[in-house]
C-alpha cells in the first residue's frame, strides 16, 4: 500500500497550470507507489482548511484532454505566502497534522516564484522533523522570470497569443488610408518576456510590432517619439507593444506616476488613469498628431486556451509527470525546470533544481536580447523564444465553444 | 472577350470579410465572361484615384486559402459615403469615367449600411445613364445589424471569439476564493447582437455570462445591482457582458454621460472617461465591495482569425461568390444575403435583395430573445446563434503564427 498524493497550485492562472495538474495526476495514477490522488483547493489555504478533491475521476483520456485545455487553475489558487518557521511555528505543524490525517507522502505545489519559496520552506520543515514527506515544485508563469529553468510552463501559450494578437491588431489599424498607432499593453511588472513575444509576430518581409517598450529599459517619451516620427516617414501605421511594467528613469511604473495620477482623480476620487498604454496614449496625443488607440490585452493573454501553444501545454504535462517521477525517486524542496539541450533542433529535459536558488529570485529579459536603442529584440530573442510558439493545440470544442471542467 | 470586375471592401473590418474577397475573386477566375480582376485599394476613394491591385495571382489555392484566414480588410477600407447625385454629379461622371477606362462591366463592393448605399446609389445612376454596369452588394458587419439578411458575414467568427473569451475569462475570474466580478465590454453602438453571443459561452450545466447588457435596454444601475446581489447569494464570482453601446433612460451612451464626464476631466484636460466597462466599474464600486475588472475586447473581436468560425468563414467566401454569379446573371442594385431554410437542420441560402430595403437601416436584437428582466437572452437566440460559430477553422501557420497577406 503507498503513501497519497496531495497537489495544489498557486498564484495567478495560465492556460497551461492545468496540463501540469494533469501530467501529475497521470504520473500518480501511473505509480503502484501511490494510492489516493487529492487536490488542495485554493493552494495552500485548502491545506489548512482540509478542502481536498478527489483525482481519481481524472483516470480518463478523455477527462485529462479536458482538464490540460481548461484555462485558468482548476483547483483555484491562492496569494498566501508561507511565513517563515520562526514566525509561525504552528502552520507548519497544522499542515504536518493534516498530512499526516491523510497520510499524504508526496505533495507537489504548482506555481510561481512565492509557490517555490513555500516548496523551499515545507521541504526543509519536513527535513528537520524527520519526515520523509517529499515536495516537489513545478513552475508556471506567464511571465517567464523564474530563474534556472529555460522558460516556463505557461509562457509558450500567452506569448503565442500575444504575437498572433499583434499581428492580427495590425491589420485591423492598416484598414484605413491614414496615420495610425495602436499600443498594445501586455502583461509583466518586473520581466519584459511577454512583451518582447510580441516581436514574434514579425517575420523576414514584414514587421508588424514596430516599437517594443520592455521594464528593463528606463521608458522615455522623447526617445519613443523620435523613432516613431522616424518609422512614419516610410510606415503610415504603427503598433507599439507596451509592458505594463515600464518604468521612468526614477522607478516609478508609467501607470502611477504620482505627477500625472494627482490630476487625474476622477469624479469619484478614485485614481483614475488606466494602464500604461493609455498614460503613453495620453502623452503621444501631446507630440504626435494621428489617430491612435490603447487596447490592453488584460487577462485575456493568461486565459486564451482556444490559441494555445502545443508545445507548451506538451511540456506543462510533461513537467508535471516528470515531477512525480522525481518525487519517487526521493527529491524533495526542489522545482522541476525545463533544459534546453544543447543541439540544433529544440529538445527540453527535465530536471531538478534545488529552490533555495529559484525561489523569490526574477529572471529579467538579458541585454544582449534587447537592441541597442532599447526599443527592439535581437535576434538572440527569436532563437530563444521561437521554438516555445510552435504547435496547433486541437481544442475540443462543443458547438463552436472549447470544453473545460470546473470542481463539482 | 468579356469585361473586367472590380472589387472594394468598406466600413469596419472584420475576420471574414477577407473570405467575402476570396469568393469573389475566385468567382471571377471561374467565368469566361470575366477578363481582368482589379481591387480598388481603400473602397470608393480608390476608384476615385485609380488606385487599383491586380487580383489574378491569387488563382491558386494556396494564396486564396491565405488571403481567406487573413483578418481585416486586404485591399483596405474606407469611411466615404456617397453624396446623392443631386448633391454631386461629379462624382458620379467620375466614377464613370473610370469604369469606362478600365472596363469594368462587374462592382462589387463588401461593406455594411453605408456601403449598401453606395451600391444602391451607383446602380441606380448606371441604370439612369442606360449603362450595363452591374453593381452588387456584399454585406459584412461583425454587428449583425443588417436587415433582411438571416445574419452577417463577420459576426459568427467575432460571436464565436467572445463566447470563447467570456468563458476563459469566466475561468480566470473564478481562481481565488473571493467574490469577483469582471465585466466584458463587446462591441456594437446601436444592437447587441455580438453582446448576446457572450451567452453562447453558458451550457446546460454552468452558466459563464451571467448578465448581459444589451443597447437595446435602458441601462438601469439599481436593476443590476439588484441582480448582482441576488446571483451573489449563491455564486462567488460573476461575468458582465456589456455592450460599448448601452444607454441611460435619456438615450445618452454611458461611456458618454456627460455628468460623469464633466468631473472625470484629466491632468492633460482630456476627458478621460474609459467607455463603458470602465464606467460601470465604477458605479458598481459605490455600490457594491466586490473585487472587480473591466475588460475592453476592442479590436481583438473583429480580427480574431486565429479563433474563426469555420461556418462563417466558408458562409463569407460563399456570398462572394454567389455575387458573382447574380451579377453575370443580370442582378444589379441588390445585396446578396443569407436566407435560412426551414428545415430542422441549419442550411443557407443565397439570394438577392432591393438594396432599397436594406441601405440605412439597422436590425436590433427583437425583444423576444431578450429575456424579461433583461439582462439575458431566451432560447430563442440560442437557437437562432448556435449554428453561426460552429466549425474549427484550421489556421495555417508557421512557426505558431497564423500567415497572412498583405498588398504589395
Amino acid at each position: 500500500m503507498g503513501k497519497n498524493l496531495l497537489v495544489g497550485q498557486s498564484g495567478g492562472p495560465t492556460t497551461a497550470i492545468n496540463a501540469s495538474l494533469a501530467g501529475v495526476i497521470c504520473g500518480g495514477i501511473q505509480s503502484d507507489k501511490i494510492d489516493k490522488i487529492y487536490g488542495a483547493r485554493y493552494g495552500v489555504e485548502g491545506i489548512l482548511k482540509e478542502s481536498f478533491v478527489d483525482l481519481k475521476d481524472f483516470n480518463d483520456e478523455f477527462n485529462i484532454m479536458v482538464l490540460k485545455q481548461t484555462p485558468s487553475a482548476y483547483l483555484g489558487s491562492c496569494r498566501k505566502k508561507l511565513p517563515s518557521y520562526e514566525e509561525d511555528k504552528e502552520i507548519y505543524e497544522h499542515i504536518k497534522r493534516v498530512f499526516e490525517k491523510y497520510d499524504i507522502g508526496y505533495f507537489f505545489y504548482i506555481g510561481g516564484n512565492d509557490s517555490m519559496d513555500t516548496v523551499n520552506k515545507l521541504s526543509k520543515y519536513f527535513k528537520k522533523v524527520n519526515s520523509d514527506v517529499r515536495v516537489i515544485g513545478i513552475p508556471k508563469t506567464i511571465d517567464n522570470d523564474l530563474c534556472l529553468t529555460d522558460h516556463t510552463p505557461g509562457y509558450g501559450s500567452a506569448a503565442k497569443f500575444v504575437a498572433n494578437t499583434v499581428k492580427q491588431v495590425a491589420h485591423d489599424n492598416r484598414v484605413y488610408d491614414m496615420p495610425s498607432i495602436t499600443i498594445v499593453e501586455i502583461m509583466g511588472r518586473h520581466a519584459g518576456w511577454l512583451t518582447a513575444a510580441a516581436a514574434l509576430a514579425n517575420n523576414d518581409e514584414e514587421k508588424y510590432a514596430d516599437i517594443i517598450c520592455l521594464p528593463e529599459i528606463p521608458f522615455d517619451i522623447d526617445k519613443i517619439t523620435d523613432k516613431i516620427n522616424e518609422l512614419l516617414k516610410t510606415k503610415k501605421q504603427l503598433v507599439i507593444a507596451l509592458s505594463e511594467g515600464v518604468k521612468t528613469k526614477d522607478g516609478v511604473l508609467l501607470c502611477e506616476d504620482t505627477s500625472l495620477k494627482e490630476a487625474a482623480k476622477d469624479g469619484f476620487n478614485h485614481a483614475q488613469l488606466g494602464g500604461a498604454g493609455k498614460t503613453l496614449e495620453m502623452l503621444l496625443k501631446e507630440r504626435i498628431n494621428v489617430k491612435m488607440r490603447a487596447i490592453e490585452l488584460s487577462t485575456l493573454q493568461r486565459c486564451a486556451a482556444t490559441s494555445a501553444s502545443r508545445t507548451d501545454i506538451d511540456e506543462s504535462f510533461a513537467i508535471g509527470n516528470a515531477g512525480v517521477e522525481y518525487a519517487l525517486s526521493g527529491e524533495t524542496g526542489v522545482m522541476i525546470g525545463y533544459v534546453r539541450k544543447d543541439s540544433d533542433s529544440y529538445e527540453i529535459e527535465y530536471k531538478p533544481f534545488d529552490t533555495d536558488k529559484v525561489a523569490n529570485l526574477e529572471k529579467q529579459v538579458p541585454c544582449d536580447m534587447i537592441s541597442d536603442d532599447g526599443m527592439d529584440v535581437t535576434e538572440k530573442f527569436y532563437d530563444y523564444a521561437k521554438p516555445l510558439i510552435t504547435g496547433i493545440q486541437n481544442v475540443y470544442a462543443e458547438n463552436g465553444i472549447i470544453k473545460t471542467v470546473t470542481v463539482k
